[in-house]
């Protein structure tokens, strides 16, 4: 039991087994109050992301909500990209094109007529960087490899874009593995490793806390956008802050449930929200996508596509009424 | 706020930051009265449709709904073909023919085994006009290109079609580039073009209200209907008059949003509805569909492919009830 | 208005409309008078269908059920045989193994998991008959062709086959082109052709009534029982009794309905249903899913995939409670 | 009618003639009484599964919950492999990788884009084994073949896996064939025979009592458990037990039931639940399913795809509340 807030040491997977299930308390402090207090560690919750996703203006049109690019898939992994790709549609972008490798191309138009398919030239893996001037927001990762042709992929990409990048699963590795790479890493780019890939990027963690130090170093290293994933997924930031979630549940730790989270992501960022605003209702959309899917299915039995069919309506719960 | 009916520049982009949200308020005009007062702008409603969908009669047969053609997609942009094809069956037609490259074959009859497959026989454009016989309409554009090949098969369209055609996307790019083209298009033609399509197709306009005189004089001069897509989305017919929506939210500017119409347009068409009549009723259902599917999704969250569940309530509510 | 029953009259399609809406008042007739009078025309109702669909036992398999096969599609109607398939599925079948073109393969093995495919080795056309032992029922026609090849097929099945037959479509338009086949036809086999394809095999009809009596003449001649599909569907069996269906609605006049149908009969008549049953009983529910689809649709956008979903529940109202 | 429990002989399909329907009639002996007595015959019921299922720790991640594999599928039977594939994800796994011959490759990733495909080179038929390091249990049957190669990766996988097995359909058909093979199961394997695969492992049954003995030997000898199909699946165990399910209807007798199965199970043994508790789990969690879909189906209309929506929920109910 805590008083108003949470202790940080509740939501460190080290402390589990001390902790158990845990309650606030209110005390009386009023929000003001807490809002003034000096800290750098926040919980994301309803009323943090309050005004952070405007309502869609009357006029909009397709290009209004941008077109976002995703570089996913590889032999045996175009699930993933499927998965990510019906997130992304799901998460309100104007346009979509997806680049998988030729073998992907009969499943993803099957599975996700909504999005375009620009195939690579390569059967099995990325291999080519297609012309970038049309999108708002790239995102690359979800099922992709680590064969060499990738990494110049990603290596094109880091060097030539001048939009928002999201970067995931083996886009990480392939950054851990080539610190070269990392250096080109643009500004205000958000990368979602969960734990181990993120220890391939920053070096191996002592224990919890340290892990949030190095999160808190990488991030203003890098002038990026991390997010930690875990049970209470952490975002940090370049100016030192640290986000913790409070939806999602275990049922969560499933395969694809990164890939949907990347789709979202991109698709928030493509719809020209900043980095942070994105990072933040991305992380909480996609738990409370998965508390909403597990009522349905259980935890047990939640997998990753029933989270793409409730990111709609917890987007509606968080857009702000009454913007224009 | 305005009495009985809302004024023009509530509808027109360019006003959105000063208009806001606006109601009307009734004054006790007799709807008898507005329909005598002469005017030659519309609102597309639920009266207005009143009487123009029949009632199925109780002994219709395949035949009785009309079999429709469709000359759709194009490598990479099969997903578009889907999405019209779904569309089209949803919205009564007896029978449905899709012409797409033959990229697309296993994905259509994958996606919607309702309709037959007349696959192309070049593998990734349309190369080839079919025999045009069976069929009572024919819709062309959602997904298709600008190659040469393409230009071919809608320049022979044009030239031999004896039955309703809709027009939409690179369709009409086409057109908008091979002004001779245009001079081929048989009267009662229904085009879909969004402000960008039109302009390419009648010059550029100045603003708002000149976009308009533009859409009555290209329907004056080419005999056709077309429907100028936007928030108000507004029809304009070969004798003057503009129709404008009322249905429809911010959530349908997504890819493939037109898809579904040209695809309910051409249903339309095919079970011997006048041009007027199908445009009119197409664009009213495409637009209350995306309502009732956004009370599922939210607007952020909704999916061209959502509209589609919705069409066939849609027309129901529309449906005369007491016609034979 | 009518006493107890309705006139034949009021069921044909050339009195549609002097006829128009007609209701059947009840003047105490008990119901065992009417099944003692004299008479060769039935309405096919619940009533008519009580205890011919007996209850699963408790301790029945795979095997209790049947194994039927069923002869489908070509290039670009494998849609049709994706349809039949699912609708056998829905129906009781113990197992079902589908004979495609190999161009059906992944259609089939995607859309219908449940159903085991054993693809033909021609691409695009029925050309050779599998072994025929395991199965306890054969359907052939949805959206095959009049090929040279198929034609065989069809010819193998009938010399060869000792198992009840259901027969639709193009191999109806076999029978019709080929006289000689329509003698091999073995007893009780089920056809189901519209009104223009059993013209085909029975010669012009001058009027509706005419159609009736070529009806019973043909299922005479021919031992067969025939569904002669239309707004009431009407069975001639062999004895020269004639029977009316009281379900379905005009929404169902659409493409890929009749290919249900087979589907849905196959299933039956696997299940060691007899012909009459299983005719009288597919006849009935195909039309009633069609009247619970129509209510989530509308009947203008009911599509045939619709109807599979509505055929278990259809067929649990008519399971008899109490048998074993 | 029975006192407190059924009698053997109501759950043994030679009598269902004679026992109909029947029920239990408390008479007040305790729970714990029953508890105590001595029998080696035992109910699966939900009392009996209290506490087998724990629920997810909060800080859980992909890797708590294991990894399986799937050595599925040959040509005409890859539905098998879809639906084997769609349990196992719906049951709880951490990650799933499916093996398949390649025929079956684009057909996997669109039916279930959570599961990696690693495809076997060869194109009909299994023909090599992976590597297994990366799991935590393996299922193989559902779908394969005969096939020489396929007997040499059967005999592979018996000789090196170091990881819980399950086996099914033809795996149990090849060990029926090839006694040698029978004597590397390793201990603790899960396999699911239907009567008939049964007999071919274990020689041929007089009647059920004798079915029900050599289930008792064939367990003992081989040290694993085996599932013995019906409409009171029964579960022999090594020890000597014999677990009667209570779960379950005659509409499950229909293709691809057995595949769901073995999905389920092998997920729960990849989550490192023992073998007894995944098999009775597994086996009352399947029947569970079937009967809360045919609520919806009825038992008729009951496809095997259903079940795999209703084992999230079903694994739900069984999750003990309050374990961490």
């Amino acid at each position: 039991m805590s008083f108003e807030l949470p202790k940080l040491a509740f939501l460190l997977p080290r402390n589990a087994e001390y902790v158990g299930q845990w309650h606030t308390v209110p005390i009386g402090l009023s929000r003001q109050f807490q809002a003034q207090a000096e800290s750098r560690l926040f919980l994301i919750d309803a009323a943090l992301l309050a005004g952070r996703l405007p309502r869609r203006g009357r006029f909009g049109h397709k290009g209004t909500y941008g077109h976002a690019l995703l570089l996913l898939g590889s032999r045996g992994k175009i699930g993933a990209a499927v998965l990510a790709t019906q997130a992304c549609l799901r998460s309100g972008v104007g346009l979509l094109t997806v680049r998988t490798p030729a073998v992907g191309y009969d499943i993803l138009q099957t599975s996700a007529p909504e999005a375009m398919a620009l195939t690579d030239p390569a059967a099995d893996f990325l291999s080519e960087l297609p012309e970038l001037t049309p999108y708002s927001a790239i995102g690359m990762g979800p099922g992709i490899d680590k064969a060499d042709s990738t990494k110049v992929v990603l290596e094109q990409l880091l060097r030539t874009a001048q939009v928002p990048l999201v970067l995931d699963a083996d886009a990480l590795n392939l950054l851990g593995a080539n610190p070269d790479l990392l250096a080109l890493l643009p500004p205000d780019s958000i990368l979602t490793p969960h734990p181990k890939e993120f220890e391939r990027l920053s070096g191996s963690a002592r224990d919890d806390y340290h892990r949030l130090e190095l999160l808190r170093e990488f991030c203003h290293k890098h002038r990026c956008y991390t997010v930690l994933k875990g049970a209470h997924t952490c975002l940090g930031t370049p100016t030192g802050e640290l986000y913790f979630n409070t939806t999602g549940n275990p049922g969560m730790a499933t395969g694809g449930s990164g890939d949907v989270l990347t789709g979202l992501l991109t698709a928030l960022r493509a719809q020209h929200l900043s980095a942070l605003d994105a990072a933040l209702l991305g992380i909480y959309a996609h738990g409370r996508a998965g508390d909403l899917a597990a009522r349905h299915t259980g935890e047990v039995g939640l997998i990753a596509g029933d989270l793409t069919r409730f990111i709609g309506p917890t987007l509606q719960e968080l857009t702000t009424p009454d913007a224009f």
